[in-house]
């Protein structure tokens, strides 16, 4: 039987985990310094949890647990009644009562309107777990992924928006990934649908608009001429959309064409406080974002890399109600979510990745034979106690190029040589791969030895 | 609607999930530190890629993943042919293609097959992720768990079972559980077998022997004539059994019994190597140790908690044949496995997670006002760059016992007040909240100072 993975599913080498793991760990120690909490919820769900949360596609694409038990032959008269159920186009709970994780959002609340009397807010937490949905694979779309979110619940203040844009910028310059922050914010879109003859039009607009990037301007105006918008209302809408310059021109622009109208005042005046608290020059106005999820109340946020062709790589907002569906109303939040899939794709052509990533193994020690290994396993031990991850080659052997070559495979930048000369006069070889030359030391010296450092370098000390 | 969690499946909050991360990351630099090097698989496995790896009662625990679409409409002619051919004992691949992963072993197993030629044997791969098993839930036993495992493949050598008992003993050290290593050779196993009359018995008597500890001696010698064998053979075992005393003299004793089989000879030398090779007085032969699993067919091991009753906490063994079941055969291995739930409860009863662990936070920054707040945003974007965690409470309040409480709510060790006189004056108040002292200090001395450190020592200074 040849083996093989489901499709939309991905193993991870030695050398893509340590690089996966270094954008998780940075965006970690980020979310730490801002007071974020880590939390973590199970892959399994509950149906009743995740169903009715994404929309009527959404639920066709989450993964169900078969109940355990049915295909058993006692079971049948229980199977025969949930498979008819099944076919008549009911769920039944004989057949699948649990799913897989679709998102990290829904968890999350119902993780607050399970423990909301012991938690203190705002609750600060951050979450990187992988979810799974049964999306048609293609270039770039898995069925299982990783997010990675941070949220605050519980707080109105906008000191939290500052906080995120902060977030933001700050892992994307550890990461040395070049980005603009777009900022928008969906009562600047709710005044927009006011001067288009009401808020029932905010759905079509933000739709529509929402396609800007992908499709133009000539049709998102066809489109929302088809969702019933008037002339007139496509027209202030394209005005909308030309809105451009820097952001103190966007704000200008954005007062002329909404300023009369109240709700656009404060989603302005909070778009203002942000900038103001956060001077980073990477923060942008963007009034033709929209983001398309309509829980989003307040600011909204999409990041975009400079200097490659790739989607959003970030985004996230406010909304107002986390956990109302879960029976605890009247918990507002605001979050932010990383796409580590696409950062990862961004640092890979970008070449950001530091060759300290890739480092496992620093030292390979030779097996020479019985003897030689013994004393060459000593050493191993030594180093490790000091820190330095190393091997002593498995079985004994007289084949240097053997024991070379697991070395190159492997990456290791140092081999250390204990032959029989060596094991006499209590010397080994160090030779540094990299650079090809090598230094012959006592023994008792290799534990000072700086195995971050080439070994021309320390020659010359 | 309100909500809970599938049974068996657990959420971790902040304090949980720090404690599990320092147990993980204390594995994962063991592993590094010795050359292994981390693989990640999906948990979407084929459910042919499962499907009879684990026994019968195994299959019937693996969670299957209902195919997506089955209960639309549009699919009832192949939904109503997929059940009817569950409804007659067969798995019909309409109903279900996936599972959840069970253990670590198989899709590591599953990757060497699909990998090996790319990989430079011995391939040395740890990997720490979740695993999902339909078990009843009880106390101690979950449906979704982390597996932590690091195996070596490709090698026939014994060195590998020394440096893995390294890894457990360094492990443990580091996180500062007292453990017994105990270990075994499923040869002198098989030499037991032999002397009771062929190697067909080694099944019946490692089964039954796998028991002592839970059914005491005399129901070990009731199973055992049960599965057919004589008096004679069944007094050689309880002989065996009966081993004790120090490494040495559960060696002398052993060898009087078993010494004139082949296969025993080559396991007891097997295991004086490995006491020669790492001496750490951790080690124990325990020739009661069996471990069920039948693909062990050298050393195994077997890890036990010094002072708390807890089952083991942590196993392994040689195995022969790793990839054989996925058509690449002689591919041999000998792996470990960490039980993190067991160890994380040892740990809670012995209160050997050390204080630091469960900081998050360094320093709150009360608010208590705009203008003083901008000061302080300020601040704390300076702490954050020399990389102390901290916060600003997130809306200006008056309400000192509001923060107060916030700060203990979440173990905050520090606070820094900054009121009108403080803005004043560009000073800040640093109240350390364990100590319940403070300390004045101009606004500009904030970076410098050590938030790791009590007030008090630094108003001595």
């Amino acid at each position: 039987m040849k083996p093989s993975l489901p499709s939309g599913t991905r193993d991870f080498g030695p050398e893509v985990v340590r690089k996966r793991n270094y954008i998780f760990t940075t965006i970690r120690e980020v979310f730490e310094l801002y007071g974020f909490q880590p939390l973590e919820t199970p892959a399994l769900e509950n149906l009743e949890t995740l169903m009715g949360k994404y929309g009527e596609e959404g639920d066709k694409l989450i993964f169900k647990i078969l109940n355990n038990g049915l295909n058993d032959p006692k079971n049948i008269d229980k199977a025969r009644s949930a498979f008819e159920q099944v076919m008549t186009g009911r769920n039944d709970k004989n057949l699948t009562e649990r799913a897989l994780r679709y998102d990290l959002t829904i968890p999350f609340a119902r993780y607050v309107a399970m423990n909301h009397g012991q938690l203190s807010l705002p609750f600060k937490r951050y979450q990187i777990q992988p979810v799974w949905r049964a999306d048609r694979p293609q270039k770039g779309r898995y069925r299982e992924f990783y997010q990675c979110d941070a949220d605050v619940v519980g707080s109105y203040s906008l000191l939290n928006e500052v906080e995120l844009t902060s977030i933001y910028a700050n892992v994307f310059k550890r990461l040395g990934v070049p980005v603009e922050i777009r900022i928008n914010n969906r009562k600047v879109l709710a005044a927009l649908a006011e001067l288009c003859g009401g808020s029932d039009k905010m759905m079509d607009i933000t739709i529509a608009i929402d396609k800007l990037d992908k499709i133009g301007i000539e049709k998102v105006k066809e489109e929302l001429a088809q969702r019933g918008l008037q002339a007139d209302q496509v027209a202030a809408i394209e005005n909308y959309l030309a809105i451009n310059g820097d952001n103190q021109q966007k704000f200008a622009a954005a007062s002329d064409l909404l300023g009369h109208l109240e709700i656009a005042q404060k989603g302005l005046a909070e778009l203002k406080y942000m900038l103001d608290m956060y001077e980073g020059s990477e923060v942008v106005i963007d009034f033709t974002l929209a983001r398309g999820l309509n829980y989003y109340t307040g600011v909204i946020y999409e990041i975009k890399a400079i200097g490659v062709q790739m989607g959003s790589i970030g985004g996230g907002g406010r909304y107002d109600d986390l956990t109302g569906l879960f029976g605890v109303p009247n918990i507002p939040g605001v979050g932010i979510s990383f796409g580590v899939d696409r950062i990862y794709d961004v640092m890979e052509e970008l070449k950001l990745f530091p060759s300290t990533v890739r480092t496992g193994t620093q030292v390979l020690f030779f097996n020479l034979g019985e003897r030689e290994s013994l004393v060459a396993y000593r050493l191993v031990q030594d180093l490790r106690k000091h820190g330095v991850a190393c091997e002593l080659y498995h079985e004994p052997t007289k084949k240097f190029d053997k024991q070379f070559k697991y070395a190159e495979k492997k990456d290791i930048p140092y081999v250390v040589i204990i032959g029989s000369q060596e094991l006499e006069a209590e010397t080994c070889i160090i030779k540094d791969l990299r650079q090809g030359n090598q230094i012959t030391l006592p023994q008792s010296g290799l534990v000072g030895f700086n195995f971050d450092t080439a070994v021309s370098e320390q020659i010359d000390k």
